[in-house]
């Protein structure tokens, strides 16, 4: 096998066989065919796409080199969330705990973030103690005693994503649909989970930035589910506009607690209820999420979430030394407060990282009193602007330059869920 | 800068700017950029091309990676001749002392073989005691002296090419017209002639299968010939059928030897005076290279040529140990002659090298005592397959499984030039 023969079927839009895409990804993973090869079919490919059978093949071939957990010794239905990253995407805080709450178990594996969008591994880590590094054994024993875990990507996950999405990275071959849904969908079917709701997120805030994209994304992993016998759907969700108040570590956790505390923002719960919703009918499970939120069986799972993880579920969580004001420029409604300029403002504020290697702020970030679709008078604080290094103040401002329109007519705040595939 | 920009800009369709080609040529050539965001780039510039402009930058990038030498010292006008490979062409030994008997001088840079197509430099090496690597100053003085000159390419020649080349070999970016013609125009330009006639072959053994693909190819290089001051022309001829009578190193010398005698098969005669008067036209000689054929002032320069560079004229040439001989299946006109599978067939014999380390044996390859529109008689004598490793024998034979064809009917020859580009 040859990895040139493999470059030239696929630049001039043919199929690879099977025994190809097994070697390619085999021989990628251990070294054997060289960065530059590979760089030049994920090219390829990016302009000639792969076909669902040979994309079921590939993602099959990168679960391949790590184990597929096996979670069947648990006396409940597995289900998990994912979502393609956002501004102020807390959700998975509130939804695995409240899930559980619900009967299920929710075997999530998360990731840090890169960039603009936030990682859930970096918000929990702001919880004294919480550790993400769990061996198989620990997942399921935890799995079995609350019923979720959050659990960062060990080193038998799909091991052939890690060298791809690095190679990917550098080569400006990230923005493939079948790469992204291969990258995500291996981790996923390699955890473990039974079923799978994926939350696609679109607009300026994400990585789809049109929905029609974002729909393709969408039906090719819940496609690439079932293939791999993991009950999959879909909702596309909205990112010009940040999720509930907060962007930034510790400040999202905080929000997440006030959720399953039974308040928090609107849509927020919202989110996490239609989420909660999806996966417990995936799995056959009638329960009402809403209820558990309010009662504060969730919250109960949460604080047994964070226990079994070594996180103390009371303990303070830090806080930035400086805070910046941002007022509002006029008197009016909200009518754009930019999921991009958030995040990036964040991001430089210290909460996000340009590189893997890069450590990020636990208290540094981003909130917001108003959000689109509400009243805000000339001069009141909009936004709040939390730092510890005084220095990284006015790269975040220039990020918010055009961030917040205020206009003199009533603004309807944007649909949460724009779509649903199954 | 950062290879990732480019890239993306690339691979979404935009231009390079100028300020980006510079960089990245350098930068890819001095080991700042990596060879995996280089393999990106050329694939995505194989889909998405590079505009004239962005080409001729390119390309001047390449040059000034070394030096482009400087031949105005001479007394004469100087154009050179490329052709893009075939089988059995070895029309530059022929053309390079016949121009330089018409009054020009020409400082050819040539190469090695790869694959099915022979490289001039391997054929000339037969010849005891001749060497191809001259430094410029006596590059400069054997024109003087000579007007011929055949020289490898030295490490001042687009330094850029070699590296640039070598990754595109391995990573299936060899076929993109642009990178072809930078390729190819960068060493041209940089040998310092003045003038250049392109033979861009076309058909079975030619690296260009197709016409348009080949009219293309021509355009562009006489396009960039243009941007850097080389008056350059191009005629496109037939590869279907290999060239004269003989596929091998030390076999196409002696065939080269009786065509500068005043002999040799026509074809051969044909496209050597034919290139030769597009030479001296775009130099402005009024001269006519069939006489200098015919009346020995070639041979001369031919003779002259060879000492200048060390070698003996009047040496044996090596032959092979064995010869084995393939009749004809039966009575007809040869309507079909493979120059592929022939090409294929000496390669195998050992004339050619699979990997630019290999090296290859002076006496081995084919020989064809007809071509395409010949009368030949069932049984008789019509390959001579020479070769010194009897191992060799069956893999050539499988080459020309399917390399010829007898018709009962009159076939006429193909026409050698098919199109003319200026």
């Amino acid at each position: 096998m040859n990895a040139i023969d493999l470059i030239l079927a696929k630049r001039d839009g043919g199929r690879l066989s099977d025994d190809q895409i097994d070697w390619f990804i085999r021989a990628y993973t251990d070294g054997t065919v060289a960065d530059e090869q590979a760089a030049a079919l994920l090219m390829a490919i990016l302009f000639r796409g792969l076909d669902p059978d040979e994309l079921a093949r590939w993602t099959q071939q990168m679960i391949a080199t790590g184990t597929r957990a096996d979670l069947s010794a648990l006396d409940r239905p597995t289900v998990d969330k994912h979502s393609t990253g956002g501004v102020g995407d807390k959700i998975s805080l509130v939804l695995c705990p409240l899930v559980a709450a619900c009967g299920a178990a929710v075997p999530q594996t998360a990731g840090r973030g890169l960039g603009h969008t936030g990682g859930t591994i970096d918000k929990m880590e702001t919880i004294p103690g919480w550790r993400s590094t769990l061996a198989t054994d620990d997942v399921v024993r935890i799995l079995q005693d609350t019923g979720a875990v959050i659990n960062a990507a060990g080193p038998d996950l799909a091991p052939a994503d890690r060298k791809l999405y690095a190679l990917r990275d550098i080569t400006g071959t990230v923005e493939s649909i079948p790469l992204i849904a291969s990258s995500i969908m291996s981790k996923k079917i390699a955890e473990g989970t039974g079923a799978l709701v994926l939350d696609v997120k679109v607009g300026s805030g994400a990585f789809m930035k049109d929905i029609d994209q974002a729909r393709d994304l969408a039906e090719t992993m819940v496609g690439l589910g079932g293939a791999h016998d993991v009950r999959t759907m879909a909702l596309l969700t909205q990112m010009d506009v940040p999720l509930g108040r907060t962007a930034g570590n510790a400040l999202e956790v905080v929000e997440a607690v006030e959720v399953l505390a039974g308040g928090g923002p609107p849509d927020v719960v919202e989110l996490t209820v239609a989420l909660a919703r999806e996966m417990l009918e995936l799995v056959d499970i009638d329960a009402d999420p809403a209820a558990a939120l309010g009662d504060g069986r969730a919250m109960d799972a949460w604080r047994a979430m964070v226990r079994a993880q070594d996180g103390d579920p009371a303990a303070l969580l830090p806080r930035a030394d400086e805070v910046e004001v941002v007022t509002a420029p006029s008197t009016g409604t909200l009518s754009k407060l930019d999921a991009m300029a958030v995040g990036v403002a964040a991001w430089r504020l210290g909460a996000g990282r340009a590189r893997k290697e890069d450590s990020v702020s636990a208290s540094a970030g981003v909130t917001w009193r108003s959000t689109v679709g509400d009243h805000v008078e000339e001069g009141q604080p909009l936004l709040e602007l939390h730092l510890d290094d005084p220095d990284r103040l006015p790269a975040a401002l220039a990020a918010l330059e055009d961030a917040i329109e205020v206009s003199p007519d009533a603004v309807a705040p944007p649909p949460m869920v724009l779509g649903r595939v199954t």
